[in-house]
């Protein structure tokens, strides 16, 4: 009854969505003409090992920095020095290794020339806390948030502000040097300020809106940093900022190019894609069910797409954590759609973190069909007391369905595959 | 700044949705052939007593009968009776009109005929407990039902067994006489025995599926209704039941056709529909974000449809009450939706409840544009506030961007337009 035939195709689409935003495919042809200068690497995030070994590959010339990654995402490099940190929340790791990566930076010259390889992830690893404040401070705010539900957006303004490199700081630390910055966007829309927080260009938001985070999700913080942010002491290097005026930024990679790399598979195995976007946001459970609502319509309407038909979408959901278990939002989801479904005969589905790690454990997300529930039924499993406990995980570990697929070494956020037959 | 030209657009698709559905249009082909036979009409639900009329207009024989309608759907008929009881929490006209309903059918021979209008709605208007439960009981499992989140399967589902007349009951009491019923659907899918708790059709669920419910979502109730259930003494007429031999069903009008008439006055309009289905469900502030997050797709990439588009969908979100405010799930659907979309230029959008009236109040929804959040803070409004206190009524009512119909005398679930120019 393991529908493998349908689970292989899934995870099909899953290698071709991260193959398309690997760095050995999308930095290459991205790095400056000019290959025997010398060029000072930094950066961070799930990808960046990965790209400074892209680099360090098509990069003849004098090549030194350093980049810090997550545990597990490190990959060889000869010249150029890699960190491994945790994520989501920052350790002692990150900290060393951005105040490493400032004090590279400290004191260059207008005829300097530094790269930086910013991916997702960037924003938790880059944890250099801003002039008195503890990382303590730091990892009780980001414990905080990750458990309340906040969005990314929420949480990357309240770490640019509590942070000394993030939302421009570093670019700034860098000047007057230029500075080329080539980033893998792990957020829908790609906007630059969001991508790992910014660390490379002007913030537009403001105290304010960091004081206001607090608020909506009575994170609790010491009465001093309060006044710190009221008093506008973190505030961020804004756009137009003249000492971000030798910086250029790119995008190489993002989560729609990823969509359409996982569309033109389904295209060649005779499947109709639908991409449904790169924005998908809302509490996982509830998102599981307006996408199984669709997925039914497909089936029994033929609408918004024929089957067979696959509808992809990416984003990143939230989890608001009330049980015990264990699981991350791509587990989670697959588990709530799973209930909606109600082992409806045609639908199987896939989600999965395309970083390879769906929160905190060894899996990218899980995998559904037609008879999970009934397969989990049959092992003692009651997959709505699962859901109720946040234990997505331990569901799809006992059924055999998660999705494995180790670091990928790159990060353009979550994949949803829907297949319709 | 308010947006009158887009929204006449998305009121013209709402309009054109519940034409579709409307009993004048779909009731009079479906009339058997033979019109001056002698036939008792029976029936419940928000488009009820305008079915009732259209069959009186229709039918030179003899014609007797009652209907029950909503508070205010209610329309003169000169030879069929019609009642006017609450909903959704049933009230003491609703169990005398399913009492007298039941008088009316008890005693018919062989050679009777019947026919039921059912539509959404009657499920709450059929208001007869199964004996031995007081209609105060009843009550106040609804209440708690609505309040808890369940769905509306679950609903039903407890309904039918604490009933009389639902769960295939009405049909079982017009035997031996023939019956024909004529349903206006507002459920995805169509599926008889969901519509209005399917009083004409047998019941698949059992006593031990309504015990679930009332354990899931912790319903108090009395210890002896929960023996009775434990019992299996308040159980339904099951498909296949002899007594349902003589009774034939058909669907009339339906969420999906009300979507393709919304679809067919988009492209007359020159904008692209793009159907997401009949079968929407979630909860509304979270469905909202996913829905947004589709529209920013399509304004950004183009996908899954191409501006100008109207992303068309049905269904029927839950809301989670938390707050004190007033508002249905279409009004806060509306609500959160705005908050997700932070003002995006090129989105408006329509959540509407075809019956015309969404919750509680005399609106059937609201409407949003770029210009939403920035025109409630000019008049002090906070969004998210009004949020929190599920005061979307509130909201949009200060706003003027209420959507007002009036009862529309059908009902057809739901109806989300989001138009990306």
């Amino acid at each position: 009854m393991n529908p493998r035939p349908e689970f292989d195709f899934l995870e099909s689409l899953f290698a071709a969505a991260t193959a398309a935003a690997a760095p050995a495919r999308c930095v290459p042809a991205q790095l400056p003409d000019d290959r025997h200068e010398r060029l000072l690497v930094v950066g961070a995030g799930k990808a960046s090992a990965a790209m400074a070994r892209s680099v360090e590959e098509h990069w003849p010339g004098p090549l030194s920095g350093l980049v810090v990654t997550r545990y597990g995402f490190a990959v060889p490099c000869q010249r150029i020095e890699i960190v491994e940190a945790a994520h989501p929340v920052p350790d002692a790791a990150g900290q060393a290794a951005a105040t490493a990566i400032l004090q590279r930076l400290r004191g260059l010259r207008a005829e300097d020339r530094v790269l930086a390889l910013i991916s997702g992830g960037g924003s938790a690893l880059l944890a250099a806390p801003a002039t008195g404040i503890s990382l303590a401070d730091k990892q009780a705010i980001t414990n905080a948030l990750l458990r309340s539900g906040a969005s990314i957006h929420e949480m990357n303004c309240l770490r640019k502000h509590l942070s000394a490199i993030k939302g421009g700081r570093l670019a700034t630390a860098a000047w007057p040097a230029s500075l080329l910055t080539l980033a893998i966007s792990d957020v829908a829309g790609d906007d630059p300020e969001v991508i790992a927080s910014g660390p490379t260009v002007g913030d537009p938001s403001s105290c304010a809106d960091a004081l206001a985070v607090l608020d909506r999700y009575a994170i609790r913080t010491s009465a001093e940093l309060r006044q710190r942010l009221q008093n506008g002491e973190l505030e961020t290097p804004k756009p137009g900022d003249p000492r971000l005026a030798r910086s250029e930024f790119r995008i190489i990679a993002s989560p729609a190019l990823a969509l359409q790399a996982a569309a033109a598979k389904a295209v060649a195995a005779g499947v109709t894609p639908l991409i449904l976007g790169d924005a998908i946001e809302g509490e996982a459970r509830e998102v599981a069910r307006a996408l199984a609502g669709i997925a039914t319509s497909c089936a029994r309407h033929g609408t918004p797409a024929r089957p067979p038909c696959v509808l992809l979408s990416g984003g990143e959901t939230t989890v608001s954590v009330r049980g015990q278990g264990r699981g991350g939002r791509n587990s989670e989801l697959m588990l709530a759609m799973a209930i909606a479904l109600q082992g409806q005969p045609q639908i199987h589905a896939l989600a999965g973190d395309t970083d390879g790690i769906d929160g905190s454990e060894d899996n990218a997300g899980a995998m559904i069909g037609p008879h999970t529930l009934q397969r989990a039924a049959a092992l003692g499993l009651d997959a709505r007391a699962a859901l109720d406990d946040n234990d997505a995980w331990g569901f799809f570990s006992a059924l055999g369905d998660l999705l494995i697929s180790g670091p990928t070494l790159t990060n353009v956020n979550d994949l949803h595959a829907i297949l319709v037959r």
